[in-house]
């Protein structure tokens, strides 16, 4: 059984929601879970069925929301440190964490290390699209806010591993985010990276912001600068449209009842673009598997994480890299 | 009667969608417009009653949308070129162009000139937000793709007399596009920038993505290479979601039903998010006004360019700009 590890206490809301979401992903598949945590207090929220696939490590230490990420190293104690020395040390194969995302790089990068040839590791990001169970991965969001051309090379490579070995893409189309689809568009970084890009078969050329969600592309490069203000630009705008909806409806009697009409539709749309369906951002570039999710995350989003730990660590997706980043060694 | 020049040949649907604007435009307000394009052609779209606000300039030349931006300079017959040369020689207060943005900024740089200590021109757009008639100003969205601290100290400047002057704020709100709230966030540029900012009393600190749209901030800077992603992006979800709603609803007649009964209310949002309801971007930091509209702009759109040139050129926004920069010369 595949075990994973998971920091029972790192998130926003403390531990219920991340438990609950374990026990979710339990009843739809067998795992070991490996919840680093207060034991007591965990033990408490789990029924007593599920507790034979969990194993737990106490830690009382949580490594805080507004702490400085580099000084989780010397926060060993801490349910972030242990959960990754779990990894580490080879008792699991994944792990699972919703809580300081900056300290959880952090800790992947320098305890478990990156792939040989990838100078900076990058979270990936699935975004939806208007076609059914296509997703764009969108990579880097929020690793890494300056980068040079060699990075954003890489972050091509660990892009079409990830798009070939976990999304199940045969020939993924790879584009470069800038500010026009023509090849002279972008900025000196980008322009740099297009002429490097221009080695892999699968680079489409540049792609522009409204492409993320028509299909068209199944990876899109950017710095983590960008990545961060294109996930919040889009958070923004449906949260505006959803919001403006709301507020209409209530002035009329017949919005109020077209929209209980129109119900299974906004659910529909709810669940096409909802975060919760992924649950976590894969960290690429690192020898094992770490899935950040977001502070706030819901059980399901726990749930969808750890199916994606899961999958990852059954995949060969770090092998792909190391072998395309051999094609194209100097 | 303030005069403005309306480049009537650049758009990519030719002239009809920018006359039917001007028509629309003289419908609600007197002013005089000086339409560059072929006479003969033009003159029989307009309805006769208005000819007496009309005043015609001949070119048979358009400058196309594929040719590069700088080879504008040499091409003096061209619509855009003689729309421009008519604000340089003082006969008009303003232009308005559909035809090709790189090009008419080329031209407004060049041969309109900058503001006195302003070293780069920036394109603003107004964005929509939750709160009715409240709107951000953002920029640059695509004049500069690559820029220096000091350029984007510039742009707060002109986006602070902008809001002052022409969306009528009295204590403008300005904020720095970032990747995180706090003051430590940010890449290398945005960093020094935030540094600069400090300095006026208008700056509340870096913003996220989201804040564009929930009227929290004012002013948002940012470069265009961001700029340019991050329109996109919006009009990416915004367009997503309609068409995943259109998708579900068509699947359901109590859908279809609850879709027409929530008609107003999707009416509203979209006047609400609706670009035509400003119609152009206005290109700060020239010394006089050149509105830059859409390339496949409605008459709508076009009307609104021209309400926005006339309220730029009956405000003090050049001189505001000035003064606001002699404050902070070193």
């Amino acid at each position: 059984m595949v075990k994973i590890a998971i920091d029972a206490m790192g998130g926003d809301f403390g531990a219920e929601p991340i438990i609950s979401g374990v026990v979710e992903a339990l009843k739809q598949r067998e795992f070991q879970a490996y919840l680093v945590g207060d034991e007591i207090n965990l033990k408490s929220l789990i029924p007593q069925e599920y507790l034979k696939f969990i194993t737990f490590i106490q830690s009382d230490e949580i490594f805080g929301m507004d702490e400085s990420a580099t000084d989780v190293l010397k926060r060993k104690d801490s349910s972030i440190y242990k959960a990754i020395e779990l990894v580490r040390n080879g008792e699991c194969k994944a792990v699972v964490s919703a809580g300081h995302s900056g300290a959880s790089m952090s800790l992947a990068t320098l305890r478990l290390g990156r792939i040989k040839g990838i100078s900076r590791p990058a979270i990936a990001t699935l975004m939806p699209t208007t076609q059914t169970n296509k997703k764009t991965l969108v990579l880097d969001v929020g690793a890494n806010v300056d980068c040079k051309a060699e990075n954003l090379f890489e972050f091509a490579i660990m892009g079409y591993a990830y798009a070939k070995e976990i999304m199940k893409i045969n020939n993924p189309k790879i584009g470069l985010l800038s500010n026009g689809e023509e090849d002279c568009k972008g900025n000196e970084i980008t322009k740099e990276t297009f002429e490097m890009l221009k080695k892999l078969d699968s680079f489409i050329g540049n792609v522009e912001g409204n492409q993320i969600f028509d299909g068209s592309v199944d990876v899109i490069i950017c710095d983590g600068f960008v990545g961060n203000i294109l996930l919040k630009t889009g958070e923004g705008v449906a949260s505006a449209i959803t919001k403006i909806i709301k507020q209409n409806v209530k002035k009329s009697p017949f919005a109020i009842l077209g929209a209980m009409l129109m119900r299974g539709v906004f659910k529909k749309l709810k669940n096409q673009i909802d975060y919760d369906e992924y649950g976590g951002a894969p960290l690429l570039g690192v020898k094992d598997c770490v899935i950040i999710s977001h502070g706030k995350s819901s059980p399901k989003a726990i749930k969808n994480a750890i199916f994606q730990a899961l999958k990852f660590s059954e995949s060969k997706i770090n092998e792909v890299i190391l072998d395309e980043l051999t094609k194209f060694e100097k």
